[in-house]
């Protein structure tokens, strides 16, 4: 029985033939030295060692191989903080199709650069994300692009559950799975495809303090919009949950925690120290959350995924030092 | 038509099948970003995600399924620096075999104590990985344990062969393959893989010019021995080279370069600031011996395999840093 939601199980099937062997099938596995640490069994979803370092191929290889197929426009555009716009490249590059990334100018110069190495056009606004979204749904209203929309668009969100895919048929049985929430693919995507194949496994969302917009729209049940974000995880910083992505992480979700920057970093700290992993600050949103209420999920088996790994290097050791 | 070494293609298909997918089937995946700073298409072939962080869990894995089903003691014991022991605990315990770790009292304390942890029972000993292969020997010598002695045996160098077979199934023509070279498990088990299905590809193993004695053996074509070793990458780090490994080797390596520590340093630094990725020294060799001589990998299309991931984050670190 699937629950109430824009996605589609057979849908997700069909994503995951859709989506290029270098991003599919990729590592789970059991930490045991961070499992002790955290008091429980621990299940890392490893989506950061592909071309573009995090998990977004997933879905923007869904979506271009769709555009490729349809009679649309032989061109791309979405907004994006960097990782969806690395993504969108690469898949569409590899598919003949145009593709251009509007990014606010704060965005992080490393994803930038990556996006343009990867063939794609980058056109910078003034403002933050939501500002690029607007321009994005400007370019693509001309009609000679196709707009992908994170989350908005289903196959973003379906091209992500094939994650949750993976963890039903390979990683034996998982109570709790940890998930990255910031436009909601993510967690809309592999919490459809839990709550479908694995009822009793218990989704939980994560936001940081400084930019709850989609946990407080969940908490309140209507969208709850923030006047600016204040985080290090930049992959997750939006200010305008869109209200059917909101309605499938209502009927998805089971908790919803918001977590200190602090505890962000830690989360960071302890993947580097004890699972030799680089991680962006959205990807360590799992483990925050477990160091903040550790009694939740003690004794259990959780999985957490590693969504990216697109960090400037100085930052990063900065943070390790600290 | 196989190259005439002790290995065999139609055994190393067997031994795919032995091995638990959680040390298959791993990511292999081009890096642009670091591809374009070496001159070359560079494919990644990631062995760390796993949860002993290294490659040698695929010959473990290989030797504890046949140890399982024979009749033959069920306990084995294993010389090993770290990342043997490690792959061999695991293996062991996931098959109800006991498993006894012999080490140096210099080997790396990070690789000792999680082989404690994943429950190999570890006895230290005076002197290097020489020393402690010999008290193996005395221990399987009574009847009571099986030995793995890597490298020589084959089902060690028959599962690192499998990493072959998936290069050669999945990541599209490969011009060079850059393989560590320690006992030689890794190098002949890839290396007769790519000379039997794709002959075509050089295959180039690499020492630290600070434990050479298998690269100067395969220059003399006969058996060299050092009186000690002098490198930061303690996962290659042998004396005595054995003489059916040599003679593979002898059969299947191109080019067999010794590098310098700071090549192996600066290869670490380049995978942590331009793929994301956290390495041990060994798992730089490739990166280094490409690092000292350009020109031979200008233009094509070169895999690395990057074959650990154990190091202390304090040394890590610091190499980042220096």
């Amino acid at each position: 029985m699937q629950p109430n939601t824009r996605l589609d199980l057979d849908r997700i099937r069909q994503a995951q033939q859709e989506i290029s062997p270098l991003f599919r099938d990729t590592p789970q596995f059991q930490s045991p030295t961070l499992g002790e640490l955290l008091g429980c069994e621990l299940v890392i979803k490893l989506e950061t060692a592909n071309p573009i370092g995090c998990f977004k191929g997933r879905g923007t290889e869904v979506a271009m191989a769709r555009l490729a197929r349809s009679l649309g426009p032989k061109a791309a555009v979405c907004a994006s903080a960097g990782n969806l716009g690395q993504a969108l490249a690469y898949s569409g590059r590899s598919r003949g199709i145009d593709v251009v990334v509007i990014a606010g100018r704060g965005a992080n110069p490393g994803k930038i650069e990556r996006i343009r190495r990867l063939g794609g056009l980058v056109e910078l606004v003034e403002g933050d994300i939501e500002t690029a979204r607007e321009r994005a749904r400007e370019i693509a209203g001309g009609g000679n692009a196709f707009l992908i929309e994170d989350s908005e668009n289903l196959d973003t969100c379906e091209g992500a559950a094939t994650i949750g895919l993976e963890l039903v048929e390979g990683a034996g049985r998982i109570d709790t799975v940890l998930l990255a929430l910031g436009g909601g693919a993510l967690a809309t995507g592999v919490g459809h495809v839990m709550k479908t194949l694995s009822p009793a496994t218990e989704i939980v969302c994560i936001q940081p303090k400084g930019a709850p917009a989609l946990a407080l729209s969940w908490r309140a049940r209507s969208v709850v919009t923030t006047e600016s974000t204040d985080t290090i995880a930049d992959g997750v910083a939006g200010r305008f949950p869109i209200p059917e992505v909101l309605d499938d992480l209502i009927a998805l979700a089971d908790h919803v925690p918001l977590v200190e920057e602090a505890s962000i970093v830690e989360g960071m700290r302890l993947l580097y120290r004890h699972a030799a992993l680089v991680t962006e600050p959205s990807a360590a949103l799992g483990i925050a959350a477990m160091l903040e209420e550790p009694e939740r999920y003690r004794g259990k088996r959780v999985a957490t995924v590693i969504c990216g790994s697109n960090v400037l290097p100085e930052r990063f050791s900065a943070w390790m030092r600290d």
